[in-house]
């Protein structure tokens, strides 16, 4: 494990130092966990207590904050942006040496950087690339003329289908498919009822820079036309993103979505937990959704939307949600009451 | 590539030549994207514009179409069908050399077709079968007494647990999962709490022919009985099928559907995306969900069934939501209403 | 297959006989499906007419049964567990020699138990542990000072990631990812928008005793503390547990939930299928989770708790839903209703 002085740190980070620059850290924590030979950090002076009574030997701190703390502190514009630059720094992923292991299978005519790193009982198929410094760990399948960019980290047993691109700098983690076969059905009707027939996915994956894609996360090929993931985008685990998708960049999604064929999403969205997102539609940059709802129209306008039945205790809910059975009924009799007092009404007035 | 003429085309799949039977044809492509050597389809006259203005050298067109178009055309009683099968045609999968890659480990007893395609790392247990032309890409794991039919096609890393059986010309794709433990639990009460104990699950799972599914789709293996896929299913990514469940012929579903344990999907339904599917219940044949949904209920007339909460600015979301955890208070203030009002008529008419 | 007598498993499952100890026992079965050397089970006193039409040589019954049946009997305190135990001496699952299968890649210096079972391909990193009687199948990854304890059974394709750690007994499905990356990201403005800073997750997954975790299941490592699994707690299929989630001994999960980060479940939880689970909230022990419903908010008493809208034809789905979105307004309207009503009763009154 690297050590650092507070000093090499405000080197590598910028800020202010307020304290003692020749303190040690070999670690980071969290502010309740921390040694004192470890750094911690706050976002806020909301958390200034636990500060105060954190062990950790230095924190990161706002430079909007004035109180004085106990411990020797980097102050920075953006302490979360800055601590993971720290965590970075002081807790290196564990590598692979360069080099290709004697137990990949590599292709004649594949293109492997001589500065990547490829790992136990790889594939990597005929007329693929793989770039300088990129990292593919145990079991990775990398299909013909597939590209992974530079500086990628792809943890162990991640599939990167035939003739998809992955850019530079992307974290793929295990168990994610990129490039798998989009739903593509015709219907073929027979006399007795018909089949489904198979449409081949010729379209690619088309993956930015800086993307990082989750655990278990599959991103389907296109039909046609090509699946494209832009700059800077962060998918979380077990996600579906169905063929012919397009997702603008710097947009998260978080873990469980599913997003139906030929949808696009702008820049800058953030798709919460288990939101489920229909084929066919368009929604716009700065989009957010909260977790579990279910989007099927175009969203043309930013803002925040929602679509989720309210929790309640189960006999609270067999008695309410009855009634969602005969809603239109029950406003429908609203509506006949109000005629009738207005006819009541008016009777009086008469 | 293969490189086709619009007659061998026809040839292959029928229809009537509308133009020059010569053109060549290197590939297929959408309205938009295609050049002089591809071609690209249209489903009905509706695209009618778009086509006028393709580059396409080819287009399969509906026979039913009247107008006349600058491309050379295929006119076919199913023109998405004759697409998939041309596009099959010109864009073949990326295969692998017939026989056993050094790299696989493939037990003595496994009865491997001599005309199999067994990729890098590939494990085939004892007393496994993988039929003639059966394709088994890098990474996949047949399990012991596994049976594979012919002209099956496993992407990279796919498992089949053992004994389990998959039909003929099954695509497979990556990471999916035949014949997992289903979720079999069995409560152990103790003085203090108690504990699960698992119930080994020793069905299979037994797949039809002409079955598709998706990357990282898990389905269970049965408790005593089997789980049974019937033919020609179509399954997308990340579904979970449980134990002892059994889809009927022909029954799409997309993906991200999740099917508790016990239930049967009958024939030809159509299951959207994110659709959940409680345990021990029985869906008719030809039912179709909206995504999203919650079926908890046995469904036995055909038709298309929702439970979707709509989607709303989330200031809307929090006004309107707010009453659902009241909504039989409000329904009895209606009718408590409905009963004053009627007094009130009453009084007026005496 | 191991062939037993009913005496044997008496012997071993405790229980008094009710008939021919000697019965010979090759297999269990459901009671439609089992044959005369078969045992199968009932629950309860309401599968009698089953039981006796059941072709099965022995019955596991409840000891408060006290009807006779044609079959050999033991009779225990709790049948399901009995009878999940006596499946398991009968149908042991597929195994490994001891051993470490020569296409294993396994580094110098991780403790490999000499009783352990590594199968083809599995690739064990520098310092990592495998506890004796531990199975890991054809190409599971057991991270660099990643540790799994003694009788595990990995199915193929595990991932277990750097300094995890899993305890005794567990099972672990296929695909299952075990430590991949919490969903860490810092958000760095820019003038022209801004964009996503990976925070490095430098925390574990701590898994204890007796646990098991479903087919595709990703379980991602703590941000900086550890995420943890309790002791006895069962997890289905394509389950997502977000860093720094704990969730509470013998709490069992069904398939396809998702729970973010820093959440905790209590004890004895059970959460159906599909439901999703916000960060940050603490929920109780002994609650139950209906499938499909979203959890946003703290749940400190036990008991049942739901959010599903019903499912209805999509006709009326259509009619009803509309009113959701003004929900709101209706029951002002209702408000004002009553209102009037007042006022005319009053004028009545008067």
């Amino acid at each position: 494990m690297p050590v650092l002085t507070l000093a090499d740190l405000q080197v590598r980070l910028g800020g202010t130092l307020r304290g003692d620059g020749g303190t040690l850290i070999r670690g980071a924590a969290s502010l309740d966990r921390a040694d004192g030979d470890q750094i911690a950090f706050l976002v806020s002076a909301k958390y200034l207590a636990q500060a105060r009574a954190s062990r950790a030997g230095v924190l990161i701190i706002p430079e909007s904050l004035n109180e004085t703390l106990p411990q020797a502190c980097l102050a920075v514009a953006n302490p979360h942006a800055a601590f993971a630059r720290a965590v970075a720094l002081l807790h290196p992923e564990p590598g692979l040496p360069v080099g290709v292991h004697p137990t990949a299978v590599v292709a004649e005519d594949a293109d492997v950087h001589a500065e990547a790193r490829v790992g136990p009982h790889v594939c990597i198929g005929a007329g693929a690339r793989v770039g300088a410094r990129s990292l593919i760990h145990a079991g990775g399948v990398i299909g013909p003329g597939a590209i992974v960019g530079e500086d990628c980290l792809l943890h162990p047993r991640v599939t990167v289908q035939h003739a998809c691109v992955v850019g530079d700098r992307a974290v793929l983690h295990s168990g994610c498919v990129i490039g798998s076969d989009g739903f593509g059905l015709a219907w073929e009707a027979e006399p007795e009822g018909g089949h489904w027939l198979k449409v081949p996915q010729i379209g690619r994956v088309v993956i930015g820079n800086d993307v990082e894609i989750g655990a278990n996360t599959c991103i389907d090929r296109g039909a046609l036309d090509d699946t494209v993931i832009e700059d800077g985008v962060k998918l979380d685990n077990l996600i579906h993103i169905a063929h012919n998708c397009r997702i603008g960049r710097h947009t998260a999604i978080a873990a469980c979505v599913g997003m139906a064929g030929s949808t696009s999403i702008g820049a800058y969205c953030q798709i919460s937990g288990a939101a489920m997102i229909s084929g066919h539609i368009a929604i716009a940059d700065k989009v957010t959704i909260s977790g579990g709802s279910v989007v099927a129209k175009n969203l043309r306008a930013p803002g925040v939307y929602t679509s989720v039945m309210p929790l309640m205790p189960h006999e609270d809910w067999l008695r309410n949600a009855a009634h969602l059975r005969h809603l239109d009924a029950l406003a429908g009799r609203l509506k006949a009451l109000e005629s009738r007092i207005n006819d009541l009404d008016k009777d009086d007035a008469e």
